[in-house]
C-alpha cells in the first residue's frame, strides 16, 4: 500500500499534517446509514404546510420583471394581479408530486464521479459566491481567477468533497459579463468532479449549457430518454419575503428547459427576511419553495429540483447575520422534514460561520451548522467547505479545516458496523480485565481504518506539540493548503474537448464587450 | 428592566461582549422537548446486550484490592475467583430495574438550584480533574486553589450551567492529602449550585459527607423519607477493560450508603481500552456499567447513581487520545439508548478536544462532542466547559467559550414554539412580498428573546472588526472572564454554618500529616 506509506512519512514532517487526494476508493457520494432527526411531529409540520398554502392562496408571490412567468403562471390558473402570483391551496403540492423527481443523478465527465441527488445520499459541496479571500500569509482580499482555480483544485483532491460547487469564489479580476466563462472552463478542465452552472444572467445559463455539450460531447445526450444528461446544478435563489426576479427566473427557466438542476432556495435572514420565529421563518421559506419548484415544473414537466434553505438569523442589536446558532438549526430539521414530505431532494448546509478568521468561533459555528445538516438529512450541502464572514470570504485554511469535518462526516453517516467483526466479543475474551488492546489480533486485523485520522488536528503531547512550534490549527492548515496545490495534478482530457471549449469562450468573449455591470 | 440596559452598555465596550450572570429566571436545569436521536435500531441493541452479558458471566470483571466487596458479590450468588467476579447473566439487570431509581434530584443549599438527574432532564456541569489551566496572559502553569476558586466563581455566575462541579481543577498548590477539604469548601461558600464529592479515598468521601451534613444542617434529612438526602454527586471511574479498584470501590461505598449519587462511568480509550469497534467498545462499557452499578445497588438498594461513559478514541499512530471525532460521537448514541433500556440517569458529554489552546480545533472538537450529548438526551453532563487537551488542562477563555454553547444548547433543547404567536402569520400577512421584518408588530413584540445572543461572537462587520482590533474568539473570551472575576458577588450564607465548616476543615487537617502521595 504506497498510499499508506506515504502518508505516514509525511505525517512526520513539521505540523504533523498530510494532504489528503481523492483515491480511486473515495466514495463518489455519501449513502446515510443512520437514522434522520426531526423536531416537530406530525402536528407541527402540518400546521407549516397548512399555513403555507394560505401564504399561496392568500398573500401570493411576485415574480417581478418576468411577463412570461405571469403567462405561465396564468394558463395554469393562478390568480395573476400585477406581478403578484396567488395560487390555489394544493396546487404546487400537486404538480410537484406529479412531476418533480424525487432523486436524480448528476453526471461529471468521470462518470465515476456522478453523483445522485435526493433518496438517502448526501453531496458535500464548496462554499459559493464570496467576493473575498483570506488565508495567513496575505490576510483578506478581492479573489482572483487564480484563487478560483486553487480552491477547484482542493475539491478535487479532497475526498470528501464529491463536488466542484460553482462560484467557488468571484474571480473579480475578470470583468463581470464574462467571468462565468473562465469559472466554468476552470471547472470543467482543473477537476473532473459535478458542478454547478451560472446563474447571473439567461445568456450566462445558455453559455452553461453550451459549454456542458461541448464538454460531453456524444455523451450528452441520455440514450435511453433521449433528453439531455443533468451534468449542471445552478442556485436559484428567491427573494424573501415571497419574491422572484427576473435574473433567476430567467436562468431557472433555460436550465429547466434543457434537463439541468435547479437549487430552489429561499435566501433567509430570519427577522429582516422572515419572521423572528422559527415557524414563521419555516412557513415562508415553504411557500417560496413551493412556488419556485412548481413554477419549474410548469415550465418543463420533469426537470431535477432540490428544495433548499439558506436560513440564518440576525444579530437584533445590528442587523448582521449569525451562524452557528440554534434556531436555524431548528429551521434546518423543519425544512428538512417538508422537502421529504414533498418527495423533493434537499439543499442546505454547510460550514456556516460569521468570524472573520479560522479562529475558535469559526470552528463552533462551522461545526454548530454542519452537523445538524448530516443528521437532517441534507442531499446537498452547499458551503461545505471555506466559508467565513458570513460568506464574505472564502478562507484557504478554514476550506482545508472544513474538508478535515467533511471526512468525519462520511464516517458518521456509514453508522455502525454490528458485523460480528464489530461486535469485537473475541477481543475482549483474549485481552481480558486489567490488559490492554494495542497489540491483540483484533487491533491489529482492525487498526488501519479503525478510527478517522485528520490530516491537521495536533493530538500530540504538550511536549511535541511546543517543539513542533505551538502552531494553531489555522497554521497547520496552512501549509496543509499549500501542498495540496504544490502535488496537484490536472486530471486528463480529450485535447479536441479542451480545444472545442477554448475556442467557444474565444469566440463568445470576442462577441460583445467587457462590462463590469452585473 | 436595568440587567437588559446594563447588557446594552458594556456590549459597546471593547470586544463586544458582555458577562453574563445567573438570574432568578435561568433555569436550574434543562428540560428537552426535542426528540432523542438513536444510531442503533432494536436489533443492534440487544445484540450488545447478550454480548455483555456473555461477558460478565463468562469473562466476569475484577474487583481489585477490596475483600468486602468480594464478599458483598459472593453472598449475591456471583462466580467469585480470586479477584475475578463472574455474574450469572441477567443478574445485574434485574437487581438494577428492581432498586436504582429512574431519577433523582440533587439538592442544593439555594434550594432553586437543585437539579433533577434523569427523565428528559439535562445538568450541565464544568469539566473536571486538570492539573494544569491555560489563559491568554500566562499560558499553561499548574492549577492552584486559586485557579479552582475563579473556576466556581464563574460557573456560579453562568446562567447556562446548572452545576458547580466537582474537581474543576486540580490545586496542586495543596497538600493531595487535604486539597479536598479546600475544594468542598470553595463549592459550599463561593456557589450555592450542587456540586461533586471527592473520590480519591474513602475517608475523603467520609469528610465530603461531614461538610455536606454540617452544611444542610437541619435540611440534611428528607422530612419525608428520613434518608438523607442527595447532596452530592461523585464519579466513579471503571478501570477499564474490566476492572474496579479499592479507591473507587471505597468511595462508591461510602456514598451509597449515604445515599448521595454516583456516577458510575468506564473511563475508556477505545484502541487502547477497548476494542477499536463502536459495538465492541459499547459492549464493554455496558458490561462495566452493569458490574458497577449493581454492586452500588447490592452497597445500598436504592442508592441514587448514573450510569456514565467517557469513551473517547486514540490514535492509532501515536497513542494521544483524539476528540471530536466520529466514532465516540457513535459510541456515545448508543450508550444513551442502552441506559435508558436499563432505566437509568445517563451521564456523558462535554466540550472535549485534544487542542492545546482555543483555537479552531478546540472550537470544531468541542462542538461535535457537545452536541451529540444534546441529542442523545444526556442528563448529566460533565466536562461541559473549560475542557483543553484532553482533560490535561482547564483553560480560561475555553471556559466562557463554552459557557456559550450552553446557551445554545438551551434553546436547542426547548424545541419549536408552535403556538399562534410562533406561526407568525400576522406579520408575513403584515410585510407581504419584498418588504422587510424588522419593523414589524410581531418583530417589536417578539424581537428581545427571538434569537440566542452570544456574548462573546463576533457578529460585526469586517471594518468594525478590524476597528476593534481584529480579536479572535480568545481574546474576547479573555476579556469576558477577567469581568466576570471582577463582578462576581459571593453568595449569602449563615455565618455559623461557614465557621462550623471552617472549624472542621481545621481540626480535620491538624489531625494528620501533610501528604503528597495520592
Amino acid at each position: 500500500m504506497p498510499e499508506a506509506r506515504h502518508k505516514r512519512r509525511s505525517r512526520r514532517s513539521r505540523g504533523g499534517n498530510t494532504s489528503e487526494t481523492s483515491s480511486p476508493s473515495a466514495p463518489a457520494y455519501l449513502t446515510r446509514n443512520i437514522p434522520l432527526y426531526e423536531v416537530l411531529d406530525e402536528e407541527g409540520l402540518v400546521i407549516i404546510e397548512n399555513n403555507a398554502e394560505t401564504i399561496l392562496e392568500e398573500i401570493g408571490i411576485e415574480f417581478r420583471d418576468d411577463p412570461e412567468a405571469l403567462d405561465i403562471w396564468k394558463q395554469a390558473g393562478a390568480d395573476v394581479q400585477g406581478e403578484r402570483v396567488r395560487i390555489p391551496k394544493g396546487f404546487c403540492r400537486q404538480i410537484i408530486a406529479q412531476n418533480a423527481p424525487s432523486q436524480f443523478t448528476q453526471h461529471a465527465r468521470n462518470e465515476n464521479r456522478n453523483v445522485i441527488i435526493g433518496g438517502n445520499h448526501t453531496v458535500l459541496a464548496p462554499a459559493y459566491g464570496s467576493p473575498f479571500i483570506r488565508n495567513l500569509d496575505e490576510g483578506r482580499r478581492y479573489a482572483t481567477i487564480e484563487d478560483f482555480r486553487n480552491f477547484v483544485k482542493m475539491a478535487y483532491m479532497s475526498p470528501h468533497l464529491h463536488h466542484s460547487g460553482g462560484t467557488v469564489c468571484e474571480p473579480v479580476d475578470l470583468p463581470v459579463n464574462k467571468r462565468h466563462f473562465d469559472m466554468l472552463y476552470t471547472h470543467m478542465r482543473y477537476s473532473d468532479k459535478p458542478f454547478m452552472g451560472s446563474v447571473t444572467a439567461s445568456e450566462r445559463a445558455e453559455d452553461t449549457v453550451a459549454m456542458s455539450k461541448i464538454l460531453f460531447g456524444d455523451n450528452y445526450l441520455d440514450p435511453i430518454s433521449g433528453e439531455p444528461k443533468t451534468i449542471t446544478i445552478s442556485l436559484i435563489n428567491a427573494n424573501s419575503p415571497m419574491t422572484f426576479d427576473a435574473t433567476m427566473l430567467g436562468a431557472l427557466k433555460v436550465y429547466a428547459r434543457n434537463n439541468q438542476a435547479c437549487l430552489i432556495s429561499p435566501f433567509i435572514l430570519a427577522g429582516a427576511m422572515s419572521p423572528v420565529t422559527v415557524m414563521g421563518t419555516a412557513t415562508q421559506a415553504l411557500a417560496e419553495g413551493l412556488a419556485g419548484i412548481a413554477f419549474a415544473q410548469l415550465v418543463k414537466p420533469g426537470a431535477p429540483v432540490v428544495f433548499g434553505t439558506f436560513a440564518s438569523s440576525i444579530s437584533m442589536q445590528s442587523g448582521a447575520p449569525t451562524f452557528g446558532t440554534p434556531e436555524p438549526t431548528l429551521v434546518l430539521y423543519i425544512m428538512a422534514a417538508l422537502s421529504r414530505r414533498l418527495g423533493l431532494p434537499f439543499r442546505s448546509g454547510g460550514g456556516f460561520d460569521a468570524s472573520k478568521i479560522a479562529d475558535a468561533q469559526a470552528g463552533y459555528e462551522a461545526a454548530n451548522s454542519l452537523i445538524p445538516a448530516l443528521y437532517a438529512g441534507v442531499n446537498f450541502v452547499l458551503h461545505t467547505a471555506g466559508w467565513l464572514e458570513g460568506g464574505l470570504v472564502m478562507g484557504y485554511e478554514k476550506f482545508v479545516m472544513d474538508c478535515d469535518q467533511a471526512g468525519m462526516a462520511a464516517v458518521l453517516l456509514r453508522g455502525v458496523d454490528i458485523s460480528e467483526n464489530g461486535q469485537a466479543m473475541d477481543a475482549i475474551a483474549e485481552v481480558g480485565p486489567g490488559n490492554h488492546y494495542l497489540g491483540c489480533a483484533h487491533t491489529k486485523a482492525n487498526f488501519r481504518n479503525a478510527f478517522y485520522r485528520s490530516p491537521i488536528a495536533d493530538n500530540n503531547s504538550f511536549e511535541q506539540w511546543k517543539e513542533d512550534g505551538e502552531l494553531d490549527l489555522a497554521q497547520r492548515a496552512n501549509a496543509n493548503y499549500k501542498r495540496q496545490l504544490e502535488e496537484y495534478e490536472m486530471p486528463a482530457i480529450d485535447p479536441a474537448v479542451d480545444e472545442a471549449l477554448l475556442a467557444y469562450m474565444e469566440q463568445r468573449k470576442a462577441s460583445f464587450p467587457d462590462s463590469n455591470i452585473a
